[in-house]
């Protein structure tokens, strides 16, 4: 089918099903947990899971290589979002160490339909794409750390997806490869 | 945008995104619940939650109006299934009394990549679907009832989702409104 005809052209299906779905998995935890701080470790938990699983994926859509720096890395965050959740957030905020970067994005198909009560502004409620890029980038031997420096939902004009390389992992070949 | 020159071109994301959310929203439900009959109920109850608020985006799109007769109210249900899954169900097995039908489907995004483990042959996996189009339809004065007759998770060549039209609900007329 289409899939084999060109692998980045993945099959799609409605964002505001995606987001009711999403925020149904949100209201569940929400109910399970009295504290705010919980909810969003177990968000980020999620996608991390979801991460190690959806590197495979993009991995042999996209036949990357290895990335050669941190900069090729954030380009593919880039396309990931765009493969993934047909948005292009722009790389921008490095910092001078070249080991940070930002990605900016005005549109979140997670967050459509949603306004948080005032007694959740501690909530991360994306916090899943977090975990996602964490647990995708440790499958590719990265270690980082990843935040939101603004979102939307809490009033910001634009969302920020903060990224920082912690350190490269140890390698584990697989035995018997070079 | 696209939104205003299309109300039918929804925006799109990956199907494969949306089948790990929902199955990590699945998998915690699971681990909240002993028993797989109280996890079908709470997969049908938050289908339902989201069919209550999926209707509203479904008639603003299609501007539809009042279905005259059940086989319209199907061919809904089926244009729902393309517009938010982007698949396109047969119509078909439908009952003599002509209030019952079947929605055949050979795929199902929501469960790409998954495998029911033998121990979990009770779980109606997708009852999500179910519960959406019992709420959506409990919006505009039907009653519906909604299973799985048959489900490639389980083993069977296609995917068959049953609707049986109780009754009309009765009109609740806005104030105002003739």
């Amino acid at each position: 089918m289409t899939r084999n005809s060109n692998r980045l052209d993945l099959k799609k299906i409605s964002s505001e099903l995606m987001s009711l779905t999403y925020g149904s998995m949100v209201s569940k935890i929400l109910r399970d947990y009295d504290n705010t701080d919980e909810v969003n470790k177990q968000l980020e938990r999620i996608g991390y899971n979801m991460g190690i699983r959806l590197i495979e994926d993009f991995l042999s859509r996209t036949m990357s290589s290895r990335c050669l720096d941190i900069r090729e890395t954030a380009e593919k965050i880039q396309l990931a979002f765009r493969m993934y959740l047909s948005i292009q957030p722009s790389l921008l905020n490095w910092a001078s160490t070249g080991d940070e970067f930002s990605l900016m994005f005005e549109q979140n198909p997670l967050a459509e339909f949603v306004e948080l009560p005032q007694d959740l502004t501690n909530l991360k409620y994306s916090n899943v794409i977090c975990g996602c890029i964490r647990g995708a980038l440790e499958m590719v031997q990265l270690d980082v750390q990843c935040w939101f420096v603004q979102d939307q939902l809490k009033g910001d004009s634009i969302t920020e997806l903060r990224v920082k390389c912690l350190r490269r992992l140890e390698d584990q070949v697989p035995a018997g490869e070079d």
